[in-house]
């Protein structure tokens, strides 16, 4: 059903051990054989300056843009911080977004995120949701993976240990690839 | 009645003609000769990582925690990137949000959004208001200053030209006074 | 491409000239020939109590979920109230939302929002599109058709006199039919 | 302090047992001696119908208008249903906003929700937030309250047997106390 599927993904952390990024990696040991993950370095990007749109977009930006633009399909693992998606993941989305051809357009995309928190980052995923409307991308709706208490579902080296939250990851996985798979026909 | 306020103000855009910048300085002409506002320079701050939270932050971070926790009040001007606010705003909000006491904390504040487009900036102000929540800022709720189509409300200078965008501004401005005196008493 | 497309359309207001109410009609005019769409009555509902869900609810409420599950696709029209969607095309989602099986499950859909005011709705619609993510609605993302200053638009009859609007009407009627015909697949 | 404050309640559920209206009584028990707390009846307003804005609105609004225009504070309790408020809290809040002089206008108010989900109904607190800001209210930014597993919280007549949810909600009326007298300066 799902052959062949690249899927690029963004941590909104950049912190080493973030439980986001170890979450991609979880996700990513839960992919059929024939699909790829790649998780992109954004760690790197200067502050994003309007002046730098296009063709004056520094080096790094427009060779993620080609990465986004050869997947077929996105993973985004975001932290909650103030309420929102962090100012990291955001400053990358904007670089992105102003690169010609627009390289989310149309993509399918499925995300999640993981917080030390109670509500697990719901609030940081509907303000994502909303950001990415206007890059057109079509998020799953269901699961909605949304991982609390993260520094009990993840042991000292970043492995998912939680069997519960592996089966909605697997889930979202496999949302993202049937989901992919319907909007490519 | 607004003695000695002092306003600290961020703008979310770095481009040297930012039509947000330029509405901090028309909003600076505007204040009363007892009150002063000084912009932040968010520039140079590094992508957020959660490693550097508190004392461990790159020195303009601890320098501009320290001028916003000096402040009586709070002044934002942002653009709309993507339905939201910048990434280059919420990753200064995001290092001020980690330094203890929490510089924000329970501040009042102001906001007024300039864009080329017809919502002028309305769905990254929604956003900031629920960013702003978690640090306990209480933003003035009127008036809503979205300027819309602003490349024709400010000439080439980057000096405001429109007398109905001053006045605009010039009731914000009023407002964040007399609602910092009133959380003041 | 688009052979035999049942649309269930729902709008915000009651109001007898209602603008949003017009604009559906304008939309069914620009259906193509195989397609059909029929207006759901939400005016004689009740206000929501979850004592009477499922099975319990009022005739008038299983009558429209059925109608919304028989439907290849849904369209909303809404106004703005408050900042958000009115109470009354709340009211009508709550009810259908608590029956068995959930009537718009999977379903494809598009919203378009009228208004006097300059921002044409905009609020109302990203609160609607983070309703609906829970009953698994998938909206189209493009294009946004936000009708402000909408009582220049629509004549004394209720009849849609804008081209322009009009035109964004039909991009919505056709990304809607197509975006049906790929979910379908 | 807090000398003679009356508020007025909205519970956004209408069931008997409900756990919103519980938490609001719950509240009603915690307040100091010289202060009131009134639950509005919003079960028997029809649904809105902008016809009959202002002074051709139904009895039931324009008495409740005018309690909430004689009211110090606001309390709302709200499920949440759908990831927003309730139709019927919505409903309310429509009517209500077409009253001269607006009611709402200016006052303080708090919120809090009860839910059997994990959330605890945090996506229909921030949907209120952005509600009110029309209508010039004033929130508390904390504590925010949101009960989660409402149904281990309260015993079978209603009444709240949770200690800690006890501590929060005190600790809300508290807040909303002081606020007012804040503003009230």
């Amino acid at each position: 059903m799902s052959t062949d599927t690249h899927i690029v993904a963004f941590s909104g952390s950049l912190r080493t051990s973030s439980y986001n990024t170890a979450a991609i990696k979880a996700a990513s040991h839960l992919l059929p054989e024939n699909c790829s993950l790649e998780i992109l370095d954004i760690s790197n990007l200067p502050l994003y300056n309007q002046e730098q749109d296009g063709a004056n977009a520094p080096q790094e930006v427009i060779a993620l843009a080609q990465k986004v633009t050869n997947a077929d399909a996105i993973l985004f693992a975001t932290p909650e911080y103030n309420y929102s998606v962090p100012g990291v993941l955001k400053n990358a989305i904007d670089w992105l977004s102003r690169q010609q051809p627009q390289p989310f357009a149309g993509k399918p995309a499925a995300m999640m995120s993981a917080s030390m928190s109670i509500l697990g980052g719901a609030r940081a995923q509907y303000h994502l949701r909303q950001i990415m409307i206007y890059l057109d991308v079509h998020f799953v709706n269901k699961p909605e993976v949304m991982i609390a208490g993260a520094h009990e579902k993840f042991n000292d080296k970043g492995e998912l240990t939680d069997e519960l939250t592996r089966d909605f990851i697997k889930q979202l996985v496999d949302s993202l690839l049937s989901w992919s798979h319907k909007l490519k026909s």
